[in-house]
């Protein structure tokens, strides 16, 4: 399994993933824009507009590679000379706010030394939190995570609450999911386990969201669900620019800055102090804000 | 000319401003919070909406003091024990896309072993950028700065192109104006002069401010030339959010978030790749972002 071979396999779960969505989607087209990284590598990064439930969305993958350069040997600690990286990026803003926002993030990294890891997450954002809908979504992921370690789930969940989390609203983004960085080869799970891991958890992806707009997709919004839809999105556009690693690393190295920001949203809002009124949904949605919530109880 | 009074000063330009800013936007009244900081001080934050000019924007006072923290030590480059910090800044942003997004900030900073400075500046970042109006700002602002120093607006116009800039998008945020930090008293300067120059500035702002106002106010405005103006917005939240550094530190410190995020706009919006049409305004605008244009030409 070299490095060649795991990032063709992901450019067919980019592939996979698109094909899904459109038909999820059941209007939008991706299109597509090849780039090219100057010092090695690149990329194709698929974008989706104004769909029948997708106003705004990228799937993206990347396979780059080169020298360290200095940014990457402090923001990444990295101390080899080379490096190959390869992965697949999703963000998906729906327009019914009763349809959750999306992410989804595999990536493999080798040095010229030989280490490798991986690492990835998938976590959801729904503007309007329903219980329900959050352990459908986590039962779906501890089934993967199960299949390859019983810590897996409990591990990478915790570690989402942490990583999607805005410290300067003492908020969670959403209802979190999974998230892991730096997994190597172990006595408990080999490379290639961690390998699928990956695809299956790229693989169910697409499932996963289809699950999440049958959910909230026939409910029909109102201007003051669209101006709270917007609301959360400002708080994701806080979190993807102040917060989010990836998006900081592209950003002061030198990235393709257009397939980085295809995770913001067509539209957000700010309002000075806003807050919600006491018993309205959207309070309800600010309770569970919050680390440490067991959405499979 | 102690610490205590200078904040007074700017409490009272934070007044000023106001009352005149008001006037200029002839419908929207401030509204006011105070809020206290835990290790020592607090502010008076002014907020305006939906006004005749401003959709949203604040104008913020502070006075804050206490022990350096940790972070402090290390995004200033503090050495002393404490810190005394004060100061007033103003981002506004108007409905009208003719009407230029306005920032300002004047900032003094002491520490306890006496040395001490002064920081500030005046940007303006028009939707559609029309060079007489850009000059008629530049004039003004050195205009104020030749009374002080005959280098400081070349000095300081410099700074702003340098610091106003958003590597990734490789522009700059608007046309520019002044900025300066740790200006402390020299041979050519005393501690007074720099502290009127500041006052001076703040005076200035809402005078500058209602001669771009009445430049764009009575244009009317298209659908296209809203969905222009929220693009713009979305690189001002980029730049505030990835690279200014008074919010970063604000958010990072664990400062008032809705007084620092106060420079948000109403609305912004992302689109994938935009590229304005050849010989369209907008296109016009975007070859004017750039560093080192001499507006007063």
């Amino acid at each position: 399994m070299n490095k060649e071979w795991i990032a063709e396999q992901f450019r067919l779960l980019q592939d996979h993933i698109c094909n899904r969505l459109e038909q999820v989607d059941g209007k939008g087209k991706f299109i597509e824009d090849k780039w090219n990284r100057e010092e090695g590598g690149g990329g194709r990064t698929r974008i989706i507009r104004n769909g029948g439930v997708i106003e705004k969305g990228g799937v993206a993958f990347s396979e780059v590679f080169g020298p360290v350069s200095d940014v990457m040997k402090k923001q990444l600690g990295l101390d080899g000379s080379d490096f190959f990286a390869s992965g697949v990026s999703i963000v998906l803003h729906p327009e019914n706010p009763h349809v959750p926002i999306i992410h989804m993030n595999v990536r493999y990294f080798e040095m010229d030394n030989g280490t490798f890891w991986f690492g990835g997450g998938i976590d959801l954002t729904p503007h309007y939190i329903v219980p329900e809908q959050a352990k459908l979504f986590h039962q779906g992921l501890k089934e993967i995570c199960d299949q390859y370690h019983s810590d897996f789930y409990s591990k990478f969940k915790e570690w989402a609450d942490d990583y999607f989390f805005i410290p300067h609203r003492n908020e969670t983004r959403g209802v979190g999911g999974v998230f892991f960085d730096h997994q190597t080869a172990a006595e408990s799970i080999s490379k290639d386990q961690l390998f699928q891991f990956c695809i299956d958890l790229g693989n169910a992806f697409p499932e996963l969201y289809a699950q999440q707009v049958e959910f909230g997709i026939n409910r029909t919004f109102s201007d003051q669900e669209i101006k709270w839809r917007n609301l959360r999105r400002g708080r994701y556009v806080e979190f993807n620019l102040v917060h989010d690693r990836g998006t900081k690393f592209g950003l002061f190295s030198g990235g393709r800055t257009e397939s980085i920001l295809m995770s913001l949203p067509a539209d957000a809002s700010w309002e000075y102090n806003f807050e919600p009124i006491d018993g309205s949904i959207e309070k309800l949605t600010n309770s569970y804000l919050k680390k440490g919530i067991d959405w499979l109880a």
